[in-house]
C-alpha cells in the first residue's frame, strides 16, 4: 500500500539512514539527516528553508537531525535548522518551525505548531493541536494537551519574546493558556482552560483564569486505585515510558544509580 | 479545472462506486469503499493503515465504507476501519482515525480531529477545527462550533479512556470543553467557553466555567421571530435538515408513524 | 531546493506575474491572478472552486486577486473569489473561503480559517489558528493572536449571520471569543482567554468572560521603557510596520498630509 516512491523528491544532500521508509509526494530538503529505521510518510515537507532563502542567492540549508526509529506521519512541515532524539514521533499536518532541540521520544500531535527556539527535555507528549511559542523550555515527561498555547509576548506587539519554563512531569489540560516567561514547578497539574499568568511550584494543582493552586497533587484521588493518589502521575502510569513495566521506582533508583 | 486524474494512486482493493470524481495527488488504500455520485477533492488519504502496518507484514488493511453523494474536501484524512452513512460531507484537512461508525449526513468542518472509536447519530455537525477524543457518543442533530474539545481521560495521563455522551439535537457552541464521561442531555445549548464537568439533564442552557444550568432552553428570546423563543431551535432552523420546507413539526409527525 | 516545476497545474486562464516562483505539487485554477515578484510555495490551492462547481456545467471560477511580492507558504487553499492586496503573506495550511476583500500588507498566519466574506483594512496580522467567521469587518493595524474565534450566529443554529467588526490598532489575545455583531472600538487590548458579548469604545483593555473594561491602555506600563505606557503600541513598536524606522508619529503626519 504505502512507499510506493511516487513523486519523491530527495535532495542529494541529505542523508537517509538504512531501513527508512519514505511516503509518496514527500519532499526532502538539504542537510536533512534521517536516522535509521525511520519511516517518513507521505506528503511530508522536511528541511523546509527559512525565509531568507527566498531572497539570499547564497542560502545555506542548516542542518536538520532526525533520531533513529522515529515516525513522522503525512502532511507535516519540519524546518531546516532543528534536531529531534531518537523515537521521534510526529501526528499529520505537525508544523515544527527552526531551532527546537528536543530530547528522544518526543511525539508530537497532529496540528501541532511549535514555532521554533523550543527546547524539549526527554519524553515529552504534545498532544494534538498545541500552539508552542519561540524561546519557552519544557522539562521531561511534560505532557500537553489539545489547543493549549504557550505564548511570549506579554504586551503585544512588543519586542519582548520570552515563553514560560515547565518542570518535569508536569501535565497541562485542555485549552489552558500559559503566559509569557511564567515558570511552572515539577509535577503539577494545570486544569483544563487555565489562564497561568504568574510563576508556580512543585506538585500543585492550578487551575481558573486568572489561574490559582488549589491543592497538593496528592489530594486527587485515583479513579483506578481505590484510596490512593493518583499524582505523582508516574506510580500509575508506564505506557510508552522508561519505567513500562519494571515500575517507577526501580526506573528511577536505575537512573541514579547509572549518573 | 479540477479533477484531472494527475498522480492519482487507488489500490486495486478498493471499491470506487459509479460516478465518482476523484481529485489529484489522492491516495484511496486497500478495502475502502466509496459509495455512488460522491466526489474526493485532491490530496486525500482514504483508507490510511493504522500504525501496525509498519511493522506488521501479514498486516490487512480494516474495511472503510463512505456512503453514496459524499463529499471529502482536499487535503483529508481518513483513516481505514470506519463508516460513514450517505451524504457524508468534510471540509478540508480533516482528520478522522479508525473505528468510527457515523450515521447519515455527518458534516465534519476544516481542521476538525476525530480522534477514532466515536460513534456519530444522523445529521450532525462539527463546524471548524472540533476535537472529539476517544470513546465518545453523540446523538442525532448536534451541532458542535469551533475549538470545542472532548476529553476521555479525567486525570491525565491515566488508563482510563471514557469520553462524553450528548443527547439528540444538543448545541455546544465554540471553546467549550466536555470533559470525560459527562453526559448531556437532549435540546441543551453550551454556551462559548463553558468547561462542562458534570452531567446535566434535557432542555438547559449551560454556562460558564465550571459550567452551570442557568435556565430553561424556553427563555432564549428569538432574534428572527419577535415575542418567539429561539429553542428549540428546529422549529426555526431547517437548512439542510429533513424537515426543510416541511417544518420540524411535520417531519417529526411523518417519521413517528413511519416507525 | 524549492521551485522545480515539478507536478505542477496551472490553468490556462490564470494569469501569473513577472517573476513569480510557484513550487512543486501546486494547482493554480481558473481566473486567478497573482501579482509580480510573488512566490507561491509547494502543494498550495489557489482558486479553489466553490460547491457549485460540483453539480453546475456552466460554472465559472469567480476571480481571484493576489497582490505584487507576495508569499504564499505551502498547503494552503485559498477558494476564488477573494482579493489580496500587496505583500499578502501567508503561513502554512491557511484556509480562506470566497468574498475576502483584503487591504495590503496582510499577513496570515499557519492554520488560520478564514471563512469568507471578511473584509480586512491594511497591515492586519492573524498569528497561527485564528479562526474568523462570517460577515467580519476588521480595520487596519488589527492583530490578533492564536486560537481567537469570531462567530457570527448569536443563537446557533440560526438564520442570522453576521459577525464582529473591530477598530483600528486593536489587539486581541489568545484564545478570546468575540461574539457576533459585537463592535470594539480602536486601540482596544483584548486579554487572552477573553468572551467579548458586548460592544466597546477606544482604548480599553478589555478582560473576562463575559468581558469587561478594567483600564485604559495607557494604564500598562511597558516593560521596554521604564516609567511609559507601551499602549497605544503604535508608538513602541514598528517592526514590518510602514513607520518601520521613522516613529508613527512621522508617519501619521506624512499620512496625514497626504490626504
Amino acid at each position: 500500500m504505502k512507499f510506493n516512491n511516487r513523486n519523491i523528491f530527495i535532495s542529494p544532500n541529505a542523508t537517509i539512514g538504512a531501513n527508512v521508509k519514505i511516503g509518496d509526494n514527500t519532499v526532502i530538503y538539504d542537510n536533512v539527516e534521517i536516522g535509521d529505521d525511520s519511516i517518513i510518510c507521505n506528503d511530508c515537507v522536511l528541511g523546509e528553508p527559512s525565509n531568507s532563502y527566498y531572497h539570499d542567492e547564497n542560502y545555506i540549508n542548516p542542518k536538520t537531525k532526525i533520531g533513529t526509529n522515529s515516525l513522522i506521519r503525512s502532511h507535516s512541515i519540519i524546518y531546516a535548522g532543528s534536531q529531534f532524539g531518537n523515537n521521534f514521533s510526529c501526528g499529520h499536518r505537525v508544523t515544527i518551525r527552526e531551532n527546537v532541540i528536543a530530547g528522544k521520544n518526543l511525539s508530537v500531535g497532529t496540528l501541532s505548531d511549535i514555532q521554533g527556539y523550543v527546547i524539549f527535555g526527554n519524553y515529552c507528549r504534545l498532544h494534538s493541536n498545541v500552539h508552542i511559542g519561540q524561546q519557552s523550555t519544557i522539562g521531561n515527561f511534560v505532557f500537553i494537551y489539545p489547543y493549549v498555547v504557550f505564548t511570549n509576548d506579554p504586551h503585544p506587539p512588543s519586542n519582548i519574546c520570552k515563553g514560560p519554563t515547565i518542570g518535569d512531569y508536569t501535565q497541562i489540560a485542555v485549552h489552558s493558556i500559559i503566559l509569557p516567561m511564567v515558570v511552572i514547578g515539577q509535577n503539577c497539574l494545570i486544569g483544563a482552560n487555565s489562564t497561568v499568568n504568574k510563576d508556580f511550584g512543585d506538585q500543585l494543582v492550578i487551575v481558573g483564569s486568572p489561574a490559582k493552586a488549589v491543592c497538593s497533587i496528592k489530594n486527587i484521588k485515583s479513579q483506578e486505585k481505590e484510596g490512593k493518589s493518583h499524582y505523582p502521575w508516574m506510580y500509575n502510569f508506564d505506557r510508552g515510558m522508561p519505567w513500562e513495566g519494571i515500575g517507577y521506582q526501580n526506573w528511577k533508583f536505575q537512573d541514579d544509580i547509572k549518573h
